[in-house]
């Protein structure tokens, strides 16, 4: 199995590397591709460039989960049908979709989440859910699954969620031995999300 | 303030990607720099091509923190003058100096941390600290704060630092305020450490 991890710039650092550090420990995984709609660099929000491969000088990749990160730039991104006819290409042929934070409001914008349960950030909760009112949209969540989709809260919820991801497909023991390996105190409970009220008006 | 991360192969990623999502909330950042010995591509163990300055190439930075990661690479970067020699360099003008899991390896061989206070990952603490033994290794902790120098556990325990540097240098609230914003069960207590359990022998 591959990771291919969608960038593009103004991405939020710490949505793409929990979940590449987490998806990176399974033996499972061969290569982890980084591609965007043009290729070259990539700089996240917090100014790191990473280099990334477009869709013609990408690897031929076997098998793939295909993840999807969100950030500043999605503000931008969710309008670009460039970027959006790259997500709908590699989630055709994706096994899995893993998206944190904004990043389904990507997903959302392709038309793939239409009538799925799926969650996001929740510091601009109200934003997100009325960019994409065909979601079924779900507040109290640190990460939610919907088949092959699995849709996250804020930021650091990706790496909970991948966590959960990796207890779903390869079993508890698995998801217990790499947060443990990367000494990582764990949220497992993909239901309980104390950030959903920290962000409810008061 | 500048954030001046070093960077080698087979870094760690999310012993970077922490510390960089949070201390890059930091108004007061302004530059995050990334920084290897010989410039060009730094890929971590996961695979992530970041590209880097050389010293020549790096821009004149103002104050700064230093960031020194650890991971897999650091067994051979421990044994590698040219960038022992670029930590010294970097250390002598940083404000702040913070490691990240093996990361105290590497400054522990410049002799900058000889009878300090530091602290390491946990699953390989045993030969870590047999490399250094000038250093006063604390092995029940989270992290370690030292003068001017936080070292801390392995790999995720960087976020939990980053957020305690932030609390000690820029207030509580700031840290709270950070932790929130990316949805971050923060680990607040620097001497509370499971792992350090976890990874004793039976």
């Amino acid at each position: 199995m591959d990771l291919m991890v969608l960038l593009f710039n103004e991405f939020e650092t710490l949505d793409v590397f929990g979940p590449v550090e987490i998806l990176g420990k399974l033996e499972d995984i061969s290569k982890i591709i980084f591609v965007s709609v043009a290729g070259g660099l990539s700089v996240s929000t917090q100014q790191v460039p990473v280099l990334t491969d477009d869709l013609c000088s990408l690897p031929v990749p076997s098998e793939y989960i295909l993840l999807i990160p969100g950030g500043i730039g999605t503000r931008k991104e969710m309008n670009n049908d460039n970027l959006l006819d790259l997500i709908r290409r590699l989630a055709a042929k994706a096994k899995f979709i893993l998206t944190v934070c904004t990043g389904s409001l990507l997903l959302a914008k392709t038309g793939l989440l239409d009538h799925q349960k799926a969650t996001t950030n929740k510091r601009v909760y109200d934003w997100v859910t009325l960019q994409a009112p065909e979601v079924k949209w779900v507040k109290q969540a640190r990460w939610v699954k919907s088949g092959n989709i699995y849709t996250s809260s804020g930021v650091s919820a990706g790496m909970d969620m991948a966590l959960g991801f990796i207890a779903d497909s390869y079993g508890m023991a698995k998801a217990e031995e790499i947060a443990k390996g990367i000494e990582y105190l764990w949220n497992r409970n993909s239901g309980e999300d104390v950030f959903s009220e920290l962000y409810e008006p008061e």
